[in-house]
């Protein structure tokens, strides 16, 4: 069989309508007449998951896990049948599978499964075929045989592990964008797209709340050496391949600097610094399922301290419930809660070899007047909680100090 | 383990709404707490198979069948997972089965697939383990796996395959009715429920097209013992259970007199009388999807032969086209189709043992002047077809003779 074997991912927007769903099928149905074998993999339709969970809520206010994904699972179920019938009146033939047909096997964490295996024979006997095959995305089926689904953006993940079991050349995830910017182009608006991103960065980009991929799927794709290509659903341009370092091939210092304005921060000044404090105070806020993100501890003065970490701004005044009572049993001098802060982060492989990044970084605010009221780094990744009204100029001052200088134009 | 062991089996109008839903979910909650064991069979949430089917529809003309089943089929997903999500709420665990999940076995017939077999295991356990089980009806899946489902109304067929499976003490229909009447109250205000009624009658009026129970699930119920007992959703009231023969009890002469509204006729007169004839009179309309129902030959004068036929009212058309051709080809005098026609059936056991039935149905309705255009028999009915305008008082002077004079009132 000549042509490649590709992955196609298309999300709830690209089938969000009947129009849509058309649009879709005439892309799939050309790439799979250009002579390549094509697994698309669908999310719901746009609006319909809400949908099922709203109905869901509306009869229980603490609804079983496992009829939740029953429920919900029905809306990929439709989109992939639905499909796969657009696809057929394009006159490629096609067929279906949902998860628990291609043995998508996960663990039994209802709502936000993992998956352990995939057995591609069915899929790939279709292939064999000359089917265009379109799978369920977001769910699976646990050892026995309950439905599961995969959370939010799980359709990524599903996408990426189908490409890793059937060894597909390439999976492509569709979305609104053209690609992984180096920033956002709405604040800076000649960002480059990126032509290539390592998968070390993108997981970094995605864990600071970049929507492009969802994290498992990055984390997939590293682990079991998938090429992934996130392009536009609206034309034919290539995106940006996220691909192992070794194949980053750009000697380029930052790949991109990233805005995260779902940030409040919570701080404790003056607490009896005792063995014990950190978990007195963090225990009962994961206990209350509250994520925090950045903590910092500062050592004061004559054996007190100054706690402060970030958290999503809409559990702000709910954690600071919480911790001011926590403030009282350790005998914390204030507790203050504030929610005008914003996350900055600049992420690079070039960080690695290059020593001076963070330097760079602290003075290019310190010369815009910004403060930096909070720190945190990792080996390719500098973060900085600043005040929220400075939120645009310091991505501007940053992409142009650590990407436009340095990029070869 | 002491109480009964029951299938429920609630229609689309009971699971239509949250509310309704609930309302479900009370009564199924209210049974178990009595200490009976329940298997709910759920259709989808009404209108819902028809939402999905014009989905299907605008993306294509003549889908995949496969493709069709694996849309339609998320309409009792969705609604047997809710119903277990409210029975919850309820305060008695549940939990929900999809058709594969039970492997309720079809053949490949998909749209209209047979059940071959069901792996109640699955059921029983949840059942010992003290959960109500909610089983998606109408679905199933083939040797391979696939999703297929079993036709309109499939619902009550898969209750009474259930019921049959894990050999319940009966399998109770819910309906906006209060069971089987002697004939449709709206036209005779004084119509008797029916306490119980055979299997036989019941297949009869079911092949009338009253609407009560799907025609295959009386089958089953047949075949496989299953006391079936049709009630309302409405009420705690018993309703009309469905009975082996020998198990019929009271000594009723007709159970009742049905009336179709769906009909039209097409007559072909002096018909040259050859061998062959019948044959290519209706295979060309076999052929064309039309079903035919009654057909009668007169032996005409010299040599040729009338043919009447009766046929749903809105094929009437269709047919005639098709049938005018046919005409012209065996060279028939003359071609008309009507429609101002209904179908008015007698059905009882006691025709089999009591001799003149028929004659005193003939004589009831001379009496009353109205003339018989078509009459067919079989063992326990005798269906009539007659000018429109006499519907009703045909139904009234049939159930005032045969029902009526004969009820131990």
């Amino acid at each position: 069989m000549s042509g490649q074997l590709v992955v196609q991912k298309f999300g709830g927007t690209s089938v969000g309508s009947v129009e849509r769903i058309q649009a879709v099928a005439r892309r799939v149905a050309s790439r799979a007449r250009a002579g390549d074998r094509v697994v698309v993999v669908v999310s719901a339709m746009s609006g319909e998951t809400n949908r099922l969970l709203g109905l869901v809520a509306e009869l229980s206010g603490n609804p079983s896990r496992r009829e939740s994904d029953v429920v919900v699972a029905s809306g990929e179920q439709v989109s992939s049948a639905l499909l796969s019938i657009a696809v057929e009146a394009e006159g490629v033939p096609a067929r279906s599978f949902l998860g628990h047909q291609i043995r998508v096997e996960t663990d039994d964490a209802h709502g936000r499964a993992r998956i352990r295996s995939i057995d591609a024979e069915n899929l790939l006997q279709a292939l064999a075929q000359g089917q265009v095959v379109v799978v369920a995305g977001f769910q699976g089926c646990d050892a026995a045989g309950n439905i599961t689904t995969l959370g939010r953006g799980g359709s990524d993940t599903s996408a990426v592990a189908i490409a890793a079991a059937i060894g597909a050349d390439v999976c492509e995830i569709f979305t609104d964008v053209d690609g992984v910017y180096t920033t956002d182009p709405r604040i800076v608006p000649h960002a480059r797209k990126l032509d290539r991103i390592s998968q070390e960065e993108m997981l970094e980009l995605a864990s600071l709340g970049a929507k492009v991929l969802q994290i498992r799927s990055v984390e997939f794709a590293k682990r079991y050496d998938v090429r992934v290509h996130v392009r536009s659903s609206f034309n034919e341009e290539p995106g940006t391949f996220v691909v192992p370092e070794e194949a980053r091939m750009e000697d380029v210092l930052v790949s991109g600097v990233a805005l995260d304005r779902d940030q409040a921060k919570i701080s404790l000044a003056s607490v009896p610094d005792r063995p014990g404090l950190a978990e007195k105070i963090f225990s009962p806020i994961a206990a209350s399922g509250i994520i925090v993100d950045m903590i910092i501890q500062n050592g004061g003065a004559e054996g007190h301290t100054d706690v402060t970490f970030t958290l999503p701004r809409a559990e702000l005044s709910e954690a600071l419930a919480l911790v001011s009572k926590i403030g009282e049993d350790i005998g914390a001098g204030d507790v203050r809660g504030e929610s005008d802060i914003v996350k900055v982060s600049v992420v690079g492989l070039g960080m690695r070899s290059h020593a001076g990044v963070a330097a760079r970084i602290f003075e290019t605010l310190s010369r815009e007047g910004i403060n930096i009221q909070m720190i945190s780094t990792s080996e390719i990744k500098v973060s900085l909680v600043i005040d929220e009204k400075y939120a645009e100029l310091a991505v501007r001052a940053l992409h142009a100090e650590l990407v436009e200088k340095e990029s070869p134009s």
